[in-house]
């Protein structure tokens, strides 16, 4: 047996090489305090050398739980993530114990407290970041951690599932030009954020592509919300020479977008193409049905879900980050531009 | 001490009174089902006649939960009332499962299942009904329940939190009478729900009371979907005098209605004003944003939640049924209707 290779070993024999109880190894498992740092040290260095695997939810049948946290439950994708979480789970007879964290402050610490006395089968964080003290905690507890992140941010020390952002944006500009626009406005996501580089990047490369330059003036900066899909789509229609059709990279920024061109007596479609990412159950009855980049939610909770598991255990996963693939939706947001009319014509403009 | 003054009794006297085992009251306690069918009755018994309490929350700390149970996690309300219930649960330091059940079909017998194993503190059901076996299982259980019932059924065994919907819809009529209406349209929620009844009820009595009479042909039947609300708008702006206002019962509704406005090449609220009933966090920012009837069901989910931690330290409620109270949300889907110009001037309507 070697560290490459884990296979089984038992908690006794751990207890053998360490010189414990068998109920000693079991404190350390279960992260207890009642156990001395030299020997909680020698324990769990004899597990990692050994590749100890944590007992299969199976074992412990149908009390096992699985943590899904949120930093805030305010947002509208939340539902669907829980959906996808809650699938794969419940068929593992497994329950989903859904927490939001960040927004409170003692509201971490706390949440670890509850763990530690609940044996979760592991945690799926819905966030862009995990604070190392957390990552340090659950690594000591032997609990594994996924993270869903639909924010792109680089591997972490948790495997990570994402969305192929670039690819997405880069799709939603291709089906643009298609139509025939040549002054697609982006209204970028917070410029922190990597999944806001790689639209603003699927943006550029599909233009450039397509052997047309990026004009900066085109380009707005957001932050995923309503209001700042306002703000920028009012700013490019506002400029001398503006945009035929938008896209903003949110479905949220792009109903902003919505807002700011019927405020100015104009019509999506047939006044400017307006192309969102999302693809949120709501965007399918705005008015128009919006024609968005779908990131597909629940498939991600469903795989977190699955990950976790698999690391419950003891598995090994093939990679530490996973994207599913985006899918552009085609609905009704999005019309051919009349080329014959002239070059880029002005929509009207309400004075007031 | 009598049966209609609770007071406390230790599992200690009951299994005294019983004569058998503290550990035999427990297993009757988790309903496990190792105990003789005549133990088990006579310790119920006793436990009823004594109105033995459940250990509060506070002294199994942070290892109790909180079951939250959808029907299914489709619903754009789900994560408002998730996230009400998780906040008053969270602060309790209990953690809270979230389960989707119906759809499935064994998916109740499993669930029972686990929640036998992992022993909740209890319920919360958001639902329209309760499935009489399972009622009885958690009552032999002696696991609270609570039911959140947007949909307004009349009570049941278990406490239930709903909305004034009567209210809701009644405040909405008046204010669209106070704009100029007269011809105001109604799309109704599926005719088995006690709210659809309400609301409807509260349309019929704003008119009566402004002694205005109800025009039947302008009540349309929907199911609170969106498709519902399309195929209803769609029915009443096609009247040969069509309503000048349309109040949809549900949001969805009202968005659906927005895109049969749209489609006609009409403007809300220009043309026809639409006022919703819900307040889905995504109205705010439909275009224009929606006027609506507010459900507070994030307040919803907290009170459910205080009632269940209330029941399970063996509290009696106040009240079988609570309704919270809506409120109207006036943004700008609504406009003043022109009386001056006319006798109920019809909206242009498209050839195509």
């Amino acid at each position: 047996m070697t560290s490459d290779q884990p296979r089984k070993i038992t908690i006794a024999a751990i207890a053998r090489l360490a010189g414990v109880s068998v109920p000693t190894v079991s404190r350390v498992l279960n992260g207890r305090s009642d156990v001395s740092p030299q020997t909680r040290e020698r324990v769990e260095e004899l597990l990692s050398r050994h590749g100890y695997r944590r007992r299969p939810p199976s074992a412990r049948a149908s009390s096992a739980l699985v943590d899904l946290v949120f930093n805030d439950l305010d947002s509208p994708w939340a539902v669907e993530i829980i959906r996808g979480v809650e699938d794969v789970a419940h068929a593992a007879g497994i329950g989903t114990v859904v927490s939001a964290i960040h927004r409170r402050s003692s509201s971490a610490r706390q949440w670890l407290h509850n763990i530690r006395v609940r044996s979760t089968e592991g945690v799926i964080f819905v966030t862009s970041t995990l604070e190392p003290p957390l990552q340090e905690e659950l690594r000591r507890l032997r609990i594994p951690a996924v993270i869903v992140d639909p924010a792109g941010v680089p591997p972490q020390e948790a495997p990570t599932i994402g969305a192929t952002n670039w690819m997405g944006s880069l799709r939603a500009i291709e089906y643009l030009l298609g139509l025939g626009h040549r002054r697609i406005g982006f209204i970028a996501g917070p410029p922190q954020l990597m999944c806001s580089r790689a639209r603003l990047d699927g943006y550029r490369a599909a233009l450039e592509t397509a052997g047309l330059g990026v004009d900066d003036q085109l380009i707005c900066q957001g932050n995923f919300y309503h209001e700042a899909g306002f703000a920028g789509g009012n700013h490019l229609l506002g400029l001398a020479d503006p945009p035929t059709a938008i896209f903003a990279s949110s479905d949220q920024m792009a109903l902003g977008v919505y807002e700011a061109v019927r405020r100015r007596g104009l019509r999506v479609p047939d006044d400017v193409s307006v192309v969102g990412f999302d693809d949120l159950p709501e965007v399918r009855w705005c008015s128009p049905p919006l024609t968005t980049v779908r990131q597909p939610l629940a498939e991600m909770g469903m795989l977190a879900a699955r990950t976790v598991l698999r690391l419950a255990q003891g598995e090994r996963i093939e990679s530490p980050r996973v994207e599913l693939a985006t899918e552009l939706v085609v609905r009704d947001s999005a019309a051919r531009w009349r080329l014959g009319s002239g070059d880029a014509p002005r929509p009207v403009r309400l004075s007031g």
